[in-house]
């Protein structure tokens, strides 16, 4: 048993759609979710820049004393988590490793082709095909940088007309695939739109739904529950924006039952 | 006279915008444009890193030994320039001292309504706001971010329905506008979607225009004019990439006549 909170972070709003998931398969967990707002976007800075304000963000969720810490941010996750878990000694949970787990336990065919979509730095990393194909053989991954949409989720332009000419023309290369991972945390949010394009067979995979079950399977075995009664969550800004609210509401599916606050970094 | 070249640099590929001024009206002048496509875009980063990797630009054209350095991007004016200045003996000019000056020569009638359109870190350093008003007393002038368009144009769709709709959404607020500053030098590209979106009477002001009329008066007034018959220009960038071939022809509306390099920074 630890009564201790789940830490995450994200580079703004985009890792809410991973604490719903959260929420949703550990309703007894206390979450703590720091969105770096005041650094967004993460996807188009240096490995080096990414790596430094990564290491912020842990510390700081350190400080707030959780038991341990998911990056719940592709760009995060492909540039600094193996680094960081090596100068950290608290577990620290990416979204690539649970995703390639499902895919590895869940291959249907000879060569598959699996399509991964991601900010610039992520997709520049080579993480995602670099993981898959340590774990699986004769797959085809195809690459695709979407630079503008984790900008555009962030403005809130996950439904207008720009969001939907900018899917389609990011989903030209994945017509014929037979698996899409969504490897930014802010794609769900388009997922809808995505769907419209694609073969009616592609599974779409949300990162964050695996890595919720990721999570669970990890604090069973280590015995890492909460045995309090407690569904509290803290949301805490490096900027704050008016607009945060509104977005996460409408990820969330719910009212917030938080006041957002600031967190000095 | 002095027949070493202008030196000038951008984020990536939005200052060509500039250099096709510049060459339009001193063709005379030897021209080297440095692009910083490795660190592309400058719109999200902070102040710090903005200055620090435009500080390394400055270096890079010194040590190729220009005469004087445009800085032909907005971010990277407004939020370094005036520091810039301060540390490096050779004159140098942003896209913002120009385009004020032609304001302040050119007010129509009290109570201009001016806006101003560019990157979050730009609009965020309220420069363009702060300048305008030292030079000119009763004006309003209206800020819009936006986040999405240089990276839009250094994709190259700048015609496409995702640029259409873009525009028309960052235009809303202009409705009623006496002129509109293009406060990044990306924006030109998306300069006839622009025009769609405003009254008839909206003046468009092109930044690179007005630094190469000011460039033209500060070469003559300081005696710097080369005086060899050339229309030489090198095109060098930090990461180079298949794509800015093309579109930097567009832009030039010319087939280049120079082979891009790489920049080691």
């Amino acid at each position: 048993m630890d009564n201790r909170a789940i830490g995450m972070f994200d580079s703004g709003i985009g890792g809410i759609t991973v604490l719903k998931e959260i929420k949703k398969l550990l309703p007894n967990e206390k979450i703590i979710y720091l969105g770096d707002t005041k650094r967004f976007p993460y996807g188009s800075k240096s490995k080096e820049t990414i790596i430094e304000i990564s290491r912020q963000c842990v510390k700081f969720l350190i400080s707030k004393n959780v038991k341990l810490i998911i990056i719940a941010c592709g760009t995060a996750t492909s540039q600094s988590l193996d680094i960081l878990k090596k100068e950290f000694n608290i577990p620290i949970i990416g979204i690539i490793e649970p995703t390639v787990k499902y895919i590895k336990d869940n291959i249907n065919k000879e060569k598959e082709k699996i399509g991964v979509i991601a900010t610039s730095g992520t997709i520049k990393s080579g993480q995602w095909e670099k993981k898959i194909k340590e774990e699986v053989k004769n797959v085809q991954v195809i690459n695709e940088e979407a630079p503008l949409l984790a900008t555009m989720a962030e403005q809130g332009w996950i439904s207008n007309k720009v969001a939907e000419y900018t899917i389609k023309e990011y989903m030209k290369c994945f017509k014929n695939i037979d698996k899409l991972i969504l490897g930014c945390t802010h794609y769900p949010l388009f997922e809808k739109l995505i769907r419209k394009e694609l073969k009616n067979n592609t599974e779409i995979i949300n990162t964050g739904t695996k890595l919720a079950e990721f999570l669970r399977r990890y604090i069973e075995d280590n015995d890492l529950q909460n045995n309090e009664k407690t569904n509290e969550y803290k949301i805490l800004l490096t900027d704050l924006d008016n607009n945060f609210n509104k977005i996460a509401e409408r990820l969330l599916e719910e009212n917030l039952t938080t006041k957002i606050e600031k967190a000095e970094i």
